[in-house]
C-alpha cells in the first residue's frame, strides 16, 4: 500500500488489530492533568504508556519506544527541553512522534515553544479546530483551552498545514476531520460529554501514539484510532449518568472494544 | 447591592445560575494531585479550566482569564515564582484571584511562600480550620495536609483574617464557614466521605475561582459555591459505596444539580 | 518478637489493625502519574497522604512524616534532589522510608538515581520482577515501566538484595513475594485487571510507606500490607466491567476490608 493510496474498512481492522497484538511502549511527554487518564487510555487499548520526560533521559527512552507523544498543556522551560529532547532521540532512531499543541494560541510562549515543534516533523498533529487555524494565521475563536471553532471550519487549514509539514492533521470536535494533504477522511461517532472530562483529548494524542507505532500509513492510523475512540465514547455515553461515570464507563468500553467492534460506517473517506 | 447588604436564597441562585450560563475561563495553579480533579469539578459546574502554571505565561494568561486560583499544594520555587507572576497579571487586569495555602504550617519554606501570597490581596482565602488558625498565629492542631481542628475554634481567626486582607475567608470542613469581617454565612451539607476523597477541598477552591469570576460580590460568591458542593456531596453521598465511587458520583451529582437545586435551607447567615 | 522470628495471622492483623488506627501520616515523592491514585489509596486505608517533594522542604517534613515513600517515575533532577533531602530528614528523625525505583533499567540517567538512593538504607525496596533483577546486575526482559519477568525469577534476586541493604525486598506481581533475607513469604490474591489500571503499583508502593510506620517488624508490615491490597483486589475484580471501573472500585473494596477480612491464607511463609 503506498501512502497515497485511499483506505477502507479492512485497513482500519488491521491497525486496531496490530494495536491489541502488539502492545506498543508510548512514551507520553503530556500535561499534569492528563497523565493519569492518558496512561489508563493506553493501558484500555493494550499499549503500555511510559511517562518520562527530563531532558537528562527522555531522548535516550524515545529510543527505546514505539513512538513518542508530545502535550504542551502544562508548559515549562525544562519541560519544553524534555520534548526536544525526545523528539531528538525519536528521530534519531527512525521513531514517530505525535504533537498535541493545547491552546497554543494562548500566550506568546506558548506560541513560540508550539511553533519550534512544528517544524520537527511530527508523524500526526492532532489539535481541535481553534489550535489548527492558529497555526495558519487565521484568526480563531479559541478560549483557554476550548475551541471557539467547529471542526467545519479548519479541514483547508488542515490540509495546508498537512501538506506543508509532510504530517498527518487530526482535527477532532463533534466530528473529526483527519488528513495527510491527499487524503481526507470525516470521523463521526462520540458523545458530547467527551467534552465535560478532562484530557479526553489528551488521552486521543497517546492513542494516536499507540497507532503510529503499529502501523506505518499515518494516516490509516490516526483513522483507526479516531474511530476507535468515537465508538468507545458513544458505547460509554449510553450508560452514563454524567461526566464523572464517563470517565471511568469511557475505559472499559475501550477495552472492550476489539477491531470488529468499530462500526465502518463511522469512517467517510474523501 | 452593597458590598456589606446581606444576601439571601436568590442571591444564591443568582450567581449559581451565571456560573452555568456564563462558562468562566478559570486559571488554576493547584499541586499534581489535584490537576486533574479540579479541572473535572469546574466541567461538571459549566466552567472552563486551564492549568498555566510557569512563570514565561502565567500572567499573559491570567489577564485573559475570568479568575485566577492558587493552590500550593505541591510547592517548588519554580511554581512560586509562576503564582506571583500570574496574580501580578490578574490584578493588573483587573480580575480576582483565590488563594488555598494548603498545610503553610507544615514547613518554614511554605509559611513563607503563604505569607508573601496572602499580603498580595486575593479576593478570597479558602482552607481548613488549621490553616486560617495559622495564619493569625494562633496555635493549631494541623498535621500534614489535614486538620486537626474543628470550624467553630476558627471563626474568629477568621473574621480577623478578613478584616485585616480585606477578603472573604472560607473555613470548610462539617460546616463551611463564610465572612467578609462584617457578614459571615455558616453553610451546612455534603458528607463524611468528602474527607475520605483526595483534592475534594482542592476542587472547591477551584469552583471559588469560577463563581468569583461570575460575581463581583465575592461574600455571596463564595456562600453559593459552598452550599452547590455540599449540595452535590450529600446527593453523591446517599448512592455512594465508599471513597471510589464517591469521587465520580460526586462529579456526575454537581454537574446535576442546577440552581434551583440547591436546598435553601444550607446556608445560614449571620 | 525478634527480628527473625517468623509470622503469622495474628502479626498480621496486628499491623492492619495500627493501620486503621493510628492514621499514620505518610509523605509520598511519587510520580506524577500516581499521585492523586496514591493519595486516594492511603485514604482509603485511613492512613494520611501529603506529597511534598521540593528540596526546600522535603527534608523537614520528612521528620513529622511517620514514613517517606519515594518513586522514580517521572524523574528530573529537581526531583532527585528533593527525594535525597527528604530521605535524609526521615533518617535524622529515625523515620523509615520505602524506594519504588521505577523502570531503572530503562535509561543510564534513571539507573544512576536508582543505585544511588538504594544505597541509602530503604527499610523497602518494592519493585516489580525486572526492576529487582536489574539491581544484581542479571539480564532482564524489562521493557518501559512493565515487567517483562515472571517473580519466581527474581526470588533469588531479592534475597540477595535485602542482605546486601539490610532491608525488606517486595517483588510484586501475580504473586508476591517478600523477604528480609532471612524469612519470606508469598502473597496470593489480587486480579490481572490490577495491571490495567496505571498506579497499582505505585499505590501499593504508598501503602507499604503506611505500614512500616505503624509497624517496627518492617517485614510483617510489608506482607500485611501486600495481604491487604490483594484481598481488595480481588473483591474489586468480582464486580470491576473492565479497567475503569477497577480503578474505583479497588479504593471502595480497599476501605471496606477491615483487618478481619483478609484472609490468612494469601500468605505463605517460608
Amino acid at each position: 500500500m503506498t501512502k497515497t493510496a485511499s483506505i477502507g474498512p479492512e485497513d482500519i481492522r488491521r491497525v486496531l488489530s496490530h494495536l491489541r497484538t502488539r502492545n506498543p511502549l508510548v512514551q507520553c511527554i503530556t500535561n499534569y492533568v492528563a497523565m493519569n487518564y492518558a496512561a489508563n487510555v493506553l493501558l484500555a487499548a493494550d499499549a503500555s504508556p511510559a511517562m518520562i520526560h527530563a531532558a537528562e533521559e527522555a531522548g535516550d527512552f524515545a529510543a527505546i519506544a514505539g513512538a513518542l507523544t508530545v502535550n504542551i498543556g502544562t508548559l515549562s522551560p525544562a519541560w519544553a527541553e524534555g520534548m526536544h529532547a525526545a523528539v531528538t532521540g525519536a528521530q534519531t532512531a527512525g521513531r514517530p512522534w505525535v504533537l498535541d499543541p493545547v491552546a497554543h494560541f494562548a500566550t506568546p510562549y506558548r506560541a513560540k515553544v508550539a511553533a519550534d515543534l512544528l517544524v520537527r516533523q511530527p508523524r500526526i498533529l492532532r489539535g481541535n479546530a481553534s489550535e489548527i487555524l492558529a497555526f495558519t494565521g487565521a484568526e480563531s475563536a479559541g478560549r483557554g483551552v476550548d475551541s471557539g471553532d467547529s471542526v467545519a471550519v479548519a479541514t483547508t487549514a488542515a490540509r495546508s498545514l498537512a501538506a506543508r509539514h509532510g504530517c498527518v492533521v487530526v482535527v477532532t470536535g463533534a466530528e473529526d476531520y483527519v488528513t495527510d494533504g491527499h487524503r481526507a477522511a470525516t470521523v463521526c461517532g462520540g458523545s458530547p460529554l467527551m467534552g465535560k472530562v478532562t484530557a479526553m483529548g489528551c488521552g486521543l494524542t497517546a492513542l494516536m501514539g499507540a497507532v503510529v507505532a503499529v502501523e506505518d500509513d499515518a494516516f490509516a492510523a490516526a483513522v483507526a484510532g479516531c474511530a476507535l475512540f468515537a465508538e468507545a465514547g458513544e458505547r460509554a455515553a449510553r450508560e452514563a449518568r454524567g461526566p464523572g461515570s464517563m470517565a471511568w464507563r469511557f475505559l472499559d468500553a475501550l477495552a472492550a472494544t476489539g477491531p470488529e467492534a468499530v462500526r465502518s460506517d463511522r469512517v467517510r473517506v474523501s
